[in-house]
Order: structure tokens, then sequence, then C-alpha cells
């Protein structure tokens, strides 16, 4: 097993000084070794969390959230993260169908902050506007901390926007280079982003916008499949295109699951939106349209009906390599059997890989975590070592 | 006045090591050293907080709660004790009505419980499955824990549940210890666990079957008293009858409230819904059938208005012994002429009571901190023994 | 830049020993030494948490709070002031219809607070029962601390009743000392609290009332303007008239917006609702005739309409002493043009003030723990001192 000094020095030879003092946006406004750097510090802090050191760097502060779409498991892995370093998590709860804009927000965002090290965002249901909405916020509290309103600058944490899921894909990612053994080993894999039936409507599309944008930055081969209709944002296929360019992988769309699950080494699939029925519905909701609204739902329901074929079965899972690809997911899924007739994924696929999924789902608080260290501590691994020689126990015996 | 060192060397006379990285569901699955142990715990926490020694086990780590009913006193209490040692608090609102099952318990078992080192659930309106749904919770992460999901296995208390009301009545019972100056002073002691008329309707069974399950392990004469019609659970019955064997006391039961009154040392009159419509109830809730919920409240409401005459009277209270038995109550009480025209106990018989009763539930949160102790600590009366000698206030003068 | 040892040397300067062990419900209850015990403590707190100077004077227990109107601002500064002491905050929701009274209050008093430190309470929707429900919590808990069920009697932070705002006119007061460079140099200024119309209805009185009983001890000229038919209570006008006389300023009313400006050094205009529609409606409310609050809801909208004319225009900020006076408000303000047609301000008005109403706000957390601490600490000099030395840091770098 390794030491903390291995992730320490591992942090050491890595460049990410520009993380200080910012935010995290999307994963594609990073470098390579800054998001190597948060993969290193979630492992680090993970592993002092196992070995009862204690990870306080905060003694006092508040870890704000502002969920603007219902969540449990990102609430509870942001609140989480929070804890881990000894921050407060306070939730805003604004009421989901207030799109507060322009001033509003600017003065919402000193009302919470005066105390707040770090601010996080869930704002997905609006196309265009979820991730403008967390530069506002963060502008505010730039201005309000060189105003002397806020007495720090707290970082931003993007939970989820309109465009990348950063959180969750970089779980997902660390959870398969654990499974892998190293992202050295991920050369040449074939993953499958596709899209998968499920009874329910109106899903985001930052999971699959966000693994795009970034699985292709490791060399492996990124097959985005889904059916005519439910494309994702242009902008997030060109970045993914870029990047397997550079890091000299794949990045191929088809409309043909069987295809993009072939030999596939890893699939993720999963239901979203078609990309302009959100822009369409996010219209709707800034009219009030709620008449529009029902009716849109309707259609997409019945345009989704059509695919129900589109699911991550026993027999597509035979195409797979050896037939035993990694199945990710970001949870919860639809199941078929379970709570719905026809859903993404046979439940005995589900059941096979439900410990793994599970795992991928544990990253996630150390993964926000790392992400708000990084923003807040000048010299992460200096203070690594402080605490491991410190060696205050989280728990007493 | 005691020392810490007192309840130090009371706790090292006692085997408790099976609570150790275990569960709290009920209190006749515990030995009777163990429940000792929490009785002693409880009094050198709330001890050391009086004379205001840090009791902070724990540096990060969440509570998890769940509460499936509604609830002020509970919720208070379970902060309260995660306060106390340290840890954060943090509710899982899922919803009163959904009953969640299967895969999915399991599920989101493990996605709050990442950092989790307790988890407190109320489950008190299902019969038959409250106290299951807690075990599969417990499961789900044992399991977590085993599979390397979790990097620590939270310790499961129960906060109420369709058997038994265990941090409750072990504050109930705290209490009396302190009244009766020591559980050695019970042998013989009469306490009667009796119905009482409230306009409202279903109120859980949780406590009446914690009352005779951990009552009768005293050598008390424990009298069950109800109408006809309002059974307790029989299983809990038959615990309550063995263990009277085994202590020396008596259970016994009546339709008689004076019965149960006269001589009475202890009464803890109060409503509760009878076993047969509870389990009818969670039938159509299961089956999600409101027209029948509504149509078997009013049935209930009626069945009620038929018992008004058992109420805990000025002219009852003068049956007990010396007309001074000590009245206890989970609280809050339905209270004749406040709030209700007919209730469960006299104004004046309440207010006269009142500080008693508040002492009662002031046991509550250091209950529920001694079982997390006991779950969490292998020695915890070293740990005590080192907080005393670090001496770290918990108030800063 | 002032030392720390220079808050403390001023500190040690001051009487307030009257403090400690005591609440803060309404700021003429309190000497002029204690008030300013408060504006320096607050300057000193805010002056660590600048430094990194860990504040944390508790190393468990909760801060509650009873929001018994919403409220993001004051909930999130109550939260705020919490953590930098070191306390966990926990609101009780206890659903805003209900006005709970009596025995009712007393109970639900002690069971949240048996860890409670504070207890912060918003309760201004009903003239004549805010503060006097907040006195009944105050009793409540001296009461349980007496009879052994509290170990610690918590401090009652009025958060906002009925007759004063006192932790928002204290913020109020300590900017107005910073940008006016020191108490000492507002002697003679004037300050116009005036009515200004807002399409809502129903604002509390508190602000008003808090500001006239608090500015009137300063020498400053203290102008109260409104409409006739918006008087504020009697008894707050006869406290800002002794005040007056005794700070040798002066209190004066108009019922003319133009006269308050004129000359100002600092306005504050604000809408709020006439005392006597506010004592109607608290008797509408406590008989649940909706319909009647309907009506008479209705009925002060029209009212209100006829004085669209208060306004702080760009035309009357002219008035003000050199155009500049120090525009003031508790947020959030109606600003016309953005959300109504017509409101308390124009916007070019508001967006020129926007940094020093941010930094208003600001001082708020600051203003709260300061006064928990005072009311906790027995010698926060001395406190203060001590952590100064150890210096341990509020955040590890």
């Amino acid at each position: 097993m390794k030491t903390l000094q291995d992730h320490i020095d591992r942090l050491n030879a890595l460049n990410f000084k520009d993380m200080y003092n910012n935010d995290f946006f999307l994963t594609w406004e990073k470098t390579d070794e800054e998001l190597e750097a948060v993969f290193v510090l979630a492992d680090a802090l993970r592993f002092m969390r196992r070995n009862n050191i204690s990870t306080k760097v905060f003694e006092s502060g508040l870890g704000i959230s502002i969920f603007r779409d219902n969540s449990t498991r990102t609430r509870f892995s942001f609140a989480s993260a929070c804890n881990l370093l000894g921050l407060h998590p306070q939730d805003l709860d604004e009421g989901k169908s207030q799109i507060a804009h322009g001033e509003t927000v600017r003065e919402t965002a000193n009302m919470v902050s005066f105390m707040a090290d770090v601010i996080g965002i869930r704002d997905d249901m609006y196309i265009g506007k979820g991730n403008a909405y967390m530069h506002q916020v963060a502008d505010a509290v730039t201005e309000g901390y060189q105003d002397g309103v806020l007495e720090q600058r707290p970082t931003l944490v993007n939970l989820q926007c309109d465009i990348d899921h950063p959180t969750q894909c970089m779980a997902d990612m660390l959870h398969i280079i654990h499974e892998f053994g190293g992202a050295e080993n991920l050369k040449g894999k074939k993953i499958a982003m596709t899209w998968a039936y499920s009874p329910s409507y109106g899903k985001p599309l930052s999971v699959p916008q966000g693994v795009i944008g970034l699985m292709t930055r490791f060399g492996m081969d990124v097959v985005l499949a889904h059916p005519e209709g439910y494309e994702v944002m242009p902008e997030v296929e060109e970045v993914a295109r870029k990047n397997a360019a550079a890091s000299g992988g794949s990045f191929t769309k088809t409309h043909d699951m069987d295809e993009a699950f072939r030999d596939a080494d890893i699939v993720y699939p999963k239901s979203w939106a078609p990309f302009a029925a959100m822009e369409k519905r996010t219209i709707l909701y800034g009219n009030n349209d709620f008449d529009g609204i029902d009716a849109l739902e309707k259609e997409l329901l019945a345009q989704n009906a059509t695919h129900k074929d589109w699911a991550c079965t026993e027999e597509r899972m035979k195409l797979t390599k050896g037939g035993k690809a990694l199945y990710l997911h970001c949870l919860p899924a639809d199941i078929t059997g379970e709570g719905c007739v026809t859903g993404e994924v046979d439940a005995s696929v589900f059941d096979r890989y439900r410990t793994p999924l599970y795992k991928e789902a544990s990253f996630k608080p150390y993964i926000i975590a790392a992400m708000i260290m990084l923003a807040k501590c000048e010299d992460p691994a200096a203070l690594l070592k402080a605490l491991e020689a410190e060696h205050t126990p989280r728990k007493r015996m």
C-alpha cells in the first residue's frame, strides 16, 4: 500500500499553482496536471481518513450550497467534503422555480458569503443559464472581496451545470483509474458514452458532455452514441475532438448502440434530454408557461418511447470486451423491472456492478474536498505533511 | 457529588465489549451490563459537560438522521448528541409518504454514509416495517464497508421503530434511576404503563412496548393497562414476561386503569393506536389507499372516543402510592383543557410534574451519545480518562 | 491599522458586566457602554478573522434559531456568527402560521435547549407578541437551568421582533461609525429615517423603530418622516425623545420627505406598514380570519399606492448634504424599475451605494457574535488576549 509521502511526492511534481484562489467550472478549463492534482489529493485525503489522520484545514468557515434542482447524493457529497475539511455546510434554499438574475444574484451571493470559504452550486435545469449563473456568483464574490465586504473570497465549485458535471465525471474517472490500475493503462481503451431509454423526462446533458469532455484526455477511444435528435452541445463535441487529437485517442459518434458497445472496455449508458428540447424548456420556464412545459413533457416522453430498445441489456453487455466492460452510472439508474417496466439497464447487469457503482460514487466527496483545498491552500503538499506529522486522530479510540 | 473517576470505575466493572462496532435496535437484544454501560456513560458525559470538559471524540464525521415521521424533540436530541461528540448532524429528508424498499434502501444508505459515523432512524409509522427497514440499512452499510465503499461502518441507532423506542425508554429509565436514588432501589416498585385517551389518532406503540420490554428488567412490578382492543405486539409481551421472571419482578395486564394506578410508584399514562389498526394502516399506505386511511382514521377516532374515562386525573393520582407516584410521559402530552377538551392528563397533574418531565427528556441526548460512543470507541473508559486529563474546556471562559 | 490590543484596551475601559449571563432584546435596555462593547468586540472579531486568528470560544454547543418569518440574510448572519464562535447552528422550523403560546412555548424552549448556548429568534409579524414571545422563551430556559433540566442557560438574541431589530440597527450603526471615522464624529449629524413606497405590503416596523431608538443616542439630529397614518409605536418615539435629550441631539417628526432629506448626512428610506394595520392583522391571524387578512391587504395596498411619491429619487438625494448623504437600507430594497414599476429607491441611487450597502450588511454576523460572546464569556478581553497568544489559525495555509 502506498504511503502518504507517495501522494505528497506526486503532488510536488505537478504544476497547479493557478488553482490557488481560483474556481472549478469545467474540466476542460484545467490543465492535465491540474486535473491530476485533484486526483492525487483526493486519494491522499481518502488515505488519511482511512488511517484516522485529521484533515482539518479549517477551524471555522461555511460551505454554502445552492441546489437549483433536487439532489440527495450531491448534497451529501458536498456536505461530506466540507465536513472532512472542517467547514460547516449551509444550504441556501431559493425555491426551485425562481430564476434569479442580475443584481439579485450579486446581492444574494454576497449576503450568504460573509463567512463562506466555498460555494457549491447545482444549476443544470436551464440550458445556457446554469454555468452563466455560476460565473455571476463567482464575479459577485470577487468584487465583494475586493471591496472589503467579504473577509475572504469563497471558491466556487460547479456541482453540475448545463454544460459539465465536473465533480461527477472526475469521480467517474478516478474510479476508472483505480479499476485499471493507473491512468497510464488507459491508452487505447474504448469507452462508450451512450444514451439509454428512461421513462422519466428531461435529464440533464451535463453527464454525457462532462464524460466526453474529460475522458478524451487520457488517450482513450471515446464513442458517443445516441438516437437521432438527442445531440449534445456542439461546443462540447468540439472540445472532445480537440482533446482526443491532443491525447492520441479518438472521439467518434454513432447512432448505433451495439456499435458503441462492441469491444468497449467501459460503458456508460444513461438517459438525457435532447439539447433542443432543453433549450425550449428554458424559454418556457422563463415565460412561466407551465402549459407549454406540460405539452413539451408529453411530446418528449412520446419521443423517448420510440427508443425503448436503447437499453443496457445482458445481450448488449456480451458485445463488450470479453463481455466484461466496466459499467458506469452516476446513479440513480432507471432499472428495468424495478420501479419501471423498461429502463436504462437490466436488473441483472446493474446488480452485478452494484459494488463498483457504489465505489464510483464514493470518490465524489474526496474529489470535491480536493477541489476546495487546491483553491484555498497555497501549498497543499506541505499542509498534508504537517497534518501527518501532527497525527491528530479524526476519531478518538 | 460523584467524580468522573466513579463513573469510569463503574464502566470498568462492566462487560460491554459486544457493543463495539455494533448497533442499537432493541433494548432486549442487549445484556443488563450493556444497558448499564449506556446509563453510566450517559451520566459521565453529562457530568463532563456540566464541568466544562470537552467530550469531543470526533474531529470530523457526519451523524445522519432519517426521520420517516415528524419529530422535533428526537431530532434535536440526536443533533445534540452528535454535537456533543463532535459529529455534524445531517438530515436526510426522504419525504414522509415514500416507503423505500429493497435495493433503493441499500443504495441510499451507502450514498449518504461516505463520511457517516452514525445513522439515526425514526420509522414508527408502519407495523412490521420500521425495524426491518433499520436492519436493511445496517446490512447495507456493513456490506458497503466490507466492499471498500465506505471508510468506516456507521453505527445504527434506533430513534423509534414499530417495536421499540430505546432512546426514549432508556432516558425514562435513567430518570427513574435518578429519582429513586439508584437502580438498586427499584426492586418491588410498581410501575403502571397505561393507555390514555387522546383526541388524536394513530400514536405509535413503540413507547408502551419499549417500556414493558425495559422496565421489567429491574425487578419492578410492571402493569400494562388498556381498554380491550388496544393490545400491543404479543412478542413484546412475551419479552416482558421473560424479563420479569428473570429479574424477580412481575408483568401483569389489566383493563382497569384504577387497578393499574393503585399503589403505583410510577405511572406512564399515554395514548396509542390498536396494534391491529396499525397493521391495517400499514397495508393501506402500501396501497396508497388514502380514502381507506381516512375511513380508518374516522373509525379509530370513534373507537377512542368510547374510552374518554381513561385519563390521568387528580382522582386517579390519589390512588397511587401516597398519592405521589412519579408521573412520566414522552412528551408532548395531550392535556385536558389545553388544546383539547379531554386528553391524557389533567392540567393540574401535568403542571405539578412539569420539571420532572423536562428532566426525563433531558437524558435523551446523553443516552444517544452514550450509545454512539459505545459502538465507536473500543475503550470508552480509557477515553474518558484521557479527556479528563487533557481538560480541554467545552466553553472558553 | 489598529492592533487587537487596541480593541482589548477599549473593552477593558468599558463596564459591561451586566451583559454576562444576560440576553439582548432591545438596544434601549442597554447602557451606552454596553452598546459600545458590542461594537468594539464585533470589530475585534472581524480583525481576528481577517488576520486568520481562531475565534473558537466553543468546542461544542448549539445555536438554535427560530424564524417565525421568512429570512435568508438574518438566517445566514446567525449561522455565520455561531460558526465563528464554534457553535453549530440548528434551526427549529415551527411552521410560520402557528402562534404557539403559554406552556407550549415553555416546553419547546426546554426541549430544544439541552445543548444550546444561544437562541436567536425572529418574530416580527405580530404586534404586541414578538418581543413577549422572546421573553417567554428566555424565562422558560432560565427556569429550566435553575431546575437542573439544562446544563447551561442559553442566551437569547433578538433577531427582529415587533419592537426592535437590534442586530440590524447595531450593524447599521457600526457601518455609520466606520464611514464617519468614529462615533465621536456623529454629533450634530442629521439622519433621516423615512418611509418609502413599496408595492409590497406589511413590512415590519422594527427597523424604523430600532433606528430612532438607537441613532438618537449619538448626539445626532434624527428625523422620522412618513405619510399620515404610518405612525410607529408611540412608546418607541418616547424612547427616541429621551435618548435625544440625553445625548444632546434631537428627535423630530415630519410628513414631508423633502424636509427630512434636506441637508441630511444619512438617509434610510424604507417601507413599513402602519402600526394600526399591523395590530389589526395580528388579531385577524389570531382568529385565523384569512378572508379578513386578504381584505386588509387590499386596503393597505390601496393606501400605500396613494404615496408613490415617497421614494428615494436622484432629485431627493440632491437635497442631502452636498448631494452625498450616506444611503442606508436593511436589504432587500424594492428598486424602481427592477422587479417593480415604482419602488423605494431609484436604480441609479441604489447602484451607486451598492458596495456601502453590502458593507453595512457585513457587520451583522460580527454584531451577533459579539452579543453572544458578551453574554457567555465573563472576561471577553482576557479571552481575546489568550486567543491571540495561542494564534491558532482559522484556516491552515
